[in-house]
């Protein structure tokens, strides 16, 4: 048998670019060809892949014939129109979007929590959860599996590169902005300084400064106060780990660090849980390292986790004054296994089937 | 009646010097003689406070004497051992100290929710809460008043502040050190990044980098994993709302902001509560200001809030989830309300006794 054909939609974003990160550095490599494409401003630019150079070719129908497997990493609006031409087209498309997210028919699937949903794709469309809600996951899927997971409130410390290359390049002009200056003492100094470097605030993908300062707003606006990104938490959460009615309150923030989400958790759980065997079960979660020990400055930082592939977890305390619950912290590189490492590894669990 | 003697012990120091900001701001001022107190290091240098130029003296027994209210802005050891000789000799000593907080027959209040514990105080001393408790008192205890407060889940957002003088130089330092520097990418950047700046970890008040960072350990190891700062949140919370069996769970967390702390704060009631019900006691609270509109960018930033002295509330949604329950994002400029606003605050109302 021949080896599947894996293509790469939005090969040139940033989430791409780690995605061929990811690629080049695979040890096990199941696929034959593959196919680079973005839009057509970018297409006939030359990309390295495990060696090979390619030629980024523009999205259209046809690139996707004889394709296997079909990532997505582009705006939600070009996966709900790309995704199922690709899979009419009789490839895979594994999207990293939230265009399919919640729908009935489309599975939500992180590898290490619910594989088994990636058989049953009655659409062709496999989705990548939204990045903080897989920040967390592979460490709450380990404890849900043995405890049962009933509650979740948790608060986020989110990167700018959630927000893309824009986040990413907004932040680091801020950083410029205000680094020298003796701020923080009076309103307005940050504020302040942004402008006289020429930063608009209009200019931001963000709704307020970030250098210096922390944003309680990730998304759009829903019903009754919620942002997008919250409900994202809940809902998302409750899809991947199969619990309907998993109670969830999640206030989502951006602070200003480049990559890697952070997350406090405050987990309730159907059964008593210790801090020992929470620990037991991460150690034994080939995806999550344990780092914790905090007399010796032992605990996830996102300076320090950026850039790896697990989940990493430390601070773990039982709640002194809630039944079965555990609160911890929890870090993730929200462009690697927030994006695009699980929708590879959806990708590669395809290839072996 | 001559006006009553003010005394601030540790005048030279961080939270003393916004203290004397406090102090030139009042309109009212009960006043008659004032004493600036601080280390024989610092003694003789010239501050001047509401037009007039004041000599710092050395601390000594002897410079309580005649003194109505000794405000203490000082480390809990020096707290420990000098807030009694000054109730010794006549004052009644308001500490900002941990020295006394939990202690039984010290009342630790925070006017606009218990001032009726500061008439009980048989030792002569009030302490003043943690800073990052009372970052969030003024609107809990606003929202306790009407609806009963049963359980309390945080998670911190704290600045560089918090750890003084030191922490505000460190922070700055690092800013500068990261600033223009394509970071973020890989493990190892930011601290390398430092370590080029001859900024080493050792010297650090923190223990990881600020910069492009957060960091979930603040204060010392405490029984269970837990971090001192936390169980002050559970016990101090407690202790000024007056609810001895309160459920709390806080997870605090440095992030790169000079200063303002902030708090995602899931609290749950007694009673049924509604978003339009906690607004209006929002609105009514003097202490407090209400910034929630998120579909204008209005909620509350550190970066908007330091400087002032209210405690700023936004984002306040019922938690779809969870009985009785709001969901909401606090904002307190750490040294002022956090510190010597509230010090301040209690020294007042002992003026017009």
């Amino acid at each position: 048998m021949s080896k599947p054909t894996l293509a790469l939609v939005g090969a040139t974003g940033a989430v791409g670019t780690v995605m061929i990160d990811i690629m080049n550095g695979r040890k096990e490599w199941p696929w034959g060809e593959v196919r680079l494409i973005a839009s057509p401003r970018s297409a006939g630019k030359k990309i390295t892949v495990r060696g090979e150079e390619l030629t980024v070719i523009a999205l259209a129908p046809e690139v996707f014939d004889g394709v296997d497997v079909a990532m997505f990493d582009v705006p939600d609006e070009v996966s709900a129109q790309w995704a199922p031409i690709a899979a009419e087209r009789g490839a895979v498309a594994v999207d990293n979007s939230g265009a399919f997210r919640m729908d009935a028919d489309v599975p939500l699937v992180v590898p290490e929590v619910n594989s088994d949903k990636i058989a049953d794709r009655p659409r062709g469309i496999i989705a990548n959860p939204n990045c903080t809600t897989l920040s967390m996951m592979a460490a709450i899927g380990a404890l849900h599996r043995e405890f049962q997971l009933q509650e979740l409130v948790v608060a986020s410390y989110q990167a700018a590169s959630g927000a893309g290359q824009d986040g990413i390049d907004r932040l680091q002009a801020e950083y410029a902005a205000v680094a020298g200056k003796d701020l923080g003492g009076k309103a307005g100094d940050v504020r302040e300084a942004l402008a006289a470097a020429g930063l608009s605030q209009e200019g931001s993908p963000f709704p307020a400064p970030l250098a210096l300062n922390v944003i309680p707003w990730a998304g759009s606006l829903k019903e009754d106060g919620w942002a997008s990104e919250e409900l994202k938490v809940r809902n998302e959460s409750r899809k991947i780990l199969g619990i309907e009615d998993l109670k969830v309150s999640a206030t989502c923030v951006r602070v200003p660090v480049v990559t890697t989400h952070s997350l406090a958790v405050h987990a309730r759980f159907a059964e008593p849980v210790t801090v020992e065997q929470a620990r037991a079960i991460f150690s034994a979660q080939p995806s999550v390292v344990l780092v914790d020990d905090p007399e010796k400055g032992q605990f996830p930082t996102p300076a320090d986790v950026v850039g790896g592939d697990p989940t990493y977890v430390g601070r773990i305390r039982q709640a002194l004054d809630f039944p079965n619950t555990l609160d911890f912290f929890v870090c993730g590189d929200n462009l690697r296994k927030g994006a695009a490492l699980n929708t590879y590894e959806i990708a590669e669990q395809l290839a072996k089937r």
